[in-house]
């Protein structure tokens, strides 16, 4: 029976306590109210609500402005990306994306979908590559537009990456606009000058970018003009930002978290193929030589 | 039994030091109340409303300088790009340019806009050229001048760039200084050193801001003296920031983005036409062999 002491004493204190602190309370409100009694209980007059008003608008527009200019001033890209994003969602709207959720990275990324609308080369407008158009269709296109009938096929699955190479002024660039007309699927016109950010780890975050926005989108084109530049020979010269970030498109492209059933694919183009990464090639694995044309006066 | 001892003790001991916490709450809470009643009800004197614009004016101020400061150290190229822009805006304004909104990048390549009322170099002073005056006039500065007549041809399209080479000391830069001076177009006069920056990623950047600010401003001509240095044969053995850059000025000048209904030129000049890419040469269909002027005298 005693020891149910000290759980009282414990209750008595605390009661005490509260005791106390309700009447600290009562007597400070006694006193606000003794003081502001007459203050609040007659009417503001005009003048007082006015001035309250403009004060209270000056002093919210002050705020406002110097937490904009304190936010613009600690992060320098900040610009750029509120463009970036406007853009994107311009292109997003026309393309006609919608219930899509991106992050500020991808919103950056986004910003270059190519609308297919705006492109105005078919595959009628292509002279003198008709082989390679149609091995095109065959082995990419078709795999993604009829998707249905090549579900059980393992071997008819569309590649995860297609390389354009031949000599300059040739067609490559001209086949990839065509494919963005008439793939019927987000087209990626990713520039280098995009990925490559002056800030550190910027970079990586933005090629991890590309690949989590292409899967969100799919099926997708990532297309990369001039493929050589960005992805060639990795060698132990290499700025650490650049390995970095080819080692993360690598690994995204195809990769352990790559899922086989989506429809990412990566189109390079280059005039200089024996400039490629091994590790690049391999991701390559339908190739398309494309050549002076020859045969059309013939 | 006698092991409750202690426990009580503590809290006997807790209960005084609370009960003199709010002890202690109480009398400060009425000394500030004592105080501060009368403080609150009499009206400020001007000395006070002064001294407190003062210390808040200065406050504000310290604010402010210190979070310039702290800007100007985070970002390394500021002071540059802040002249750039100063610049920029004054030479946007001599030549006329309005409502175009120029990012940070652009600025710094508009700084080097031309214009046409500096230069003192006419057609007239050129002698020995005739030929190539008047071929250059025809093909490049009449479908610029006169859009409307060739907007239903294809052919008659100003070329997306114009080569000139030839010894040095024969006219080149002459040509190039007249075309500024009579073509009518914003002239663009691009230094390798604009575009080239110590920071990751930022000259990438740069190489793309020329063919937007190209685009904002068109009809426009970039011109590039000695192209052989920033645009020669690219190599493996290339940096990596000159290759992406070189990469991105290509893929901007004729690629997938590329409107073929924009009127960018690239104007080129150059002692050394055989170091020069052949991805380049390609972009470059009207090219005028500027020699030593013969027949002047005959």
């Amino acid at each position: 029976m005693r020891g149910g002491g000290p759980r009282r004493l414990r209750k008595r204190s605390l009661q005490a306590a509260f005791a106390s602190c309700v009447r600290l309370a009562k007597s400070s409100w006694l006193t606000i109210k003794m003081v502001h009694a007459e203050a609040f209980s007659r009417p503001l007059s005009r003048n007082e609500v006015v001035g309250l008003i403009f004060r209270l608008t000056i002093f919210g527009a002050v705020t406002y402005f110097t937490i904009k200019w304190m936010v613009d001033a600690i992060d320098p890209t900040r610009k750029q990306k509120v463009e970036a994003q406007k853009q994107a969602e311009k292109l997003m709207k026309q393309i006609g994306v919608k219930n899509v959720k991106l992050s500020e990275y991808e919103m950056s990324i986004a910003a270059h979908l190519v609308d297919p609308l705006n492109m105005h080369v078919t595959w009628s407008d292509i002279a003198g590559l008709d082989d390679v158009i149609t091995d095109l269709k065959d082995t990419v296109i078709l795999p993604i537009k009829k998707k249905h009938l090549f579900e059980n096929s393992r071997l008819l699955q569309p590649p995860k990456g297609v390389l354009l190479y031949g000599p300059p002024g040739c067609g490559k660039t001209l086949i990839a606009k065509a494919t963005a007309k008439e793939a019927g699927c987000r087209f990626i016109n990713l520039q280098p000058s995009t990925l490559t950010d002056k800030w550190y780890g910027e970079s990586q975050k933005l090629a991890a970018a590309v690949f989590s926005l292409a899967i969100k989108l799919q099926p997708s084109i990532i297309f990369i003009d001039e493929i050589d530049s960005f992805l060639r020979n990795r060698s132990s010269s290499d700025h650490e930002a650049t390995a970095m970030m080819k080692a993360q498109f690598m690994s995204l492209w195809d990769g352990l978290d790559t899922d086989h059933s989506c429809q990412v694919i990566v189109m390079g183009a280059t005039n200089r193929p024996q400039d490629l990464d091994s590790a690049i090639m391999r991701r390559m694995p339908t190739r398309f030589h494309i050549n002076q044309p020859v045969g059309v006066f013939d």
